[in-house]
């Protein structure tokens, strides 16, 4: 069964729940060990959305879509390629991203996202789907022309890495099929990005099993997929948004 | 006047004070904002080290010290280099650091650490000291072989980032002068690095300055400050210490 699970601020509390019709059923607990559902439901326009999770980390792929590697001519990789987006990135759907102090422009990136729900460490492919959680969208928000400015030294963390960097949401949908899923990223109203998931080199199960044999992977950490072809810069004023049939839409604004 | 915090676990609880002698004076509250002592004061003995702080992001800086860029050809850069390391990377002081599941040669790097006390975005030179709480030793342990192993993206997050790979403490020394301390790093009992902070390219100051301008650092963030001449190798079942006269002697094992 496919649920969404969002995060959001009643009253000044922060809760969690399910989308049930118009209303949010409220659970408590811990969303990724059994949480327990109430007999409280509050519809959906009383409360302001929150991340859907805290990332304990945010991973991001690099070329990890055989069409924008072709455009670029680059080679699939060996194995997955990836920076992490820090805390101080991450943005709630609906809020604003922020234009960096450093005079640039800002890159969208729209991309689908892993939700780890159960600790692993060295897991195979095939238990990997035990333990994702769901799935979510994500803006890969990037100042292009920063990774390259220094010769010696890619910043990739910095270019990704600036206050509100990193929206995602607006939901987490679990039980769906990842590789059936289209990512489109639409700009002011007009569709820019327009690719089906299964074009990634790493699937879903690939990475969380090799990017686990590295690192220990937490429940509420993100792994996003990478982007594939249309990606493009955004003029203070626009809206961007992240629409993934089966999840939902992430649309911010950029100021 | 100089006094260290430590964090750590004494009767299955999670506390935090400073060292008086050779006992531990036990604080209640937030160690970053005005924590207030108690009567309760622990013999050092009885208690089991955490790292210091449990940091929200830990940025790390390359090629910051002059020695090292000359040895290494480098030129100054014109900004501050930095990757960042994740959650799971994080060892107490006297904690293991493991051989990852990739075969590979592990190095050492000693550097100093600044531990962010206040919220900061934007700071200028001249306050950056104001935010920052004080000063602890770290070990950037890193796989250099993969760094370069995929021509088009240097991998710095991956071959930093595995499980155990960012020991740091075991105390945050306060009140010191960052610019007269010396980083000693000692391996098996031999001094393999010994060199001081005032060869930093960018101070601390202008780290916390420079990097503030591109992301909010929060109290408990560290900044690893880069390492210089001196870094190895480590074979399983050897002892590594980060030794800053001032701070304290970091430890660990590696298998």
């Amino acid at each position: 069964m496919v649920q969404h699970w969002i995060r959001f601020l009643h009253l000044d509390t922060v809760r969690f729940g399910t989308l049930e019709g118009d209303k949010i059923r409220v659970f408590k607990g811990d969303m990724f060990d059994s949480p327990s559902r109430t007999d409280i439901a509050i519809a959906l326009p009383e409360v302001t959305l929150l991340t859907p999770v805290v990332p304990g980390k945010v991973l991001a792929m690099w070329n990890n879509y055989h069409a924008l590697g072709q455009k670029l001519g680059l080679a699939p990789p060996a194995e997955p390629l990836y920076l992490m987006k820090p805390a101080n990135s991450y943005l709630a759907p609906g809020g604003t991203i922020r234009k960096p102090r450093v005079e640039a422009k800002v890159a969208f990136e729209g991309e689908l996202a892993i939700v780890i729900g159960r600790r692993c460490s060295g897991v195979s492919v095939e238990s990997a789907p035990d333990h994702i959680f769901g799935y979510t969208c994500a803006n890969d928000v990037t100042v292009n022309e920063i990774i390259g400015r220094d010769p010696t030294f890619p910043q990739w963390v910095r270019a990704k890495g600036f206050d509100t960097f990193c929206p995602f949401g607006p939901m987490i949908a679990t039980g769906l099929n990842p590789a059936m899923l289209v990512v489109r990223t639409i700009l002011n109203g007009e569709v820019r990005q327009d690719y089906p998931v299964n074009d990634m080199v790493f699937s879903v199960a690939e990475l969380v099993s090799k990017i686990s044999q590295d690192m220990t992977l937490e429940p509420g950490d993100l792994l996003l997929c990478g982007t594939s072809i249309g990606v493009g810069s955004m003029r203070p004023g626009s809206t961007i948004a992240v629409e993934i049939d089966g999840i939902g839409t992430l649309s911010n604004r950029f100021e």
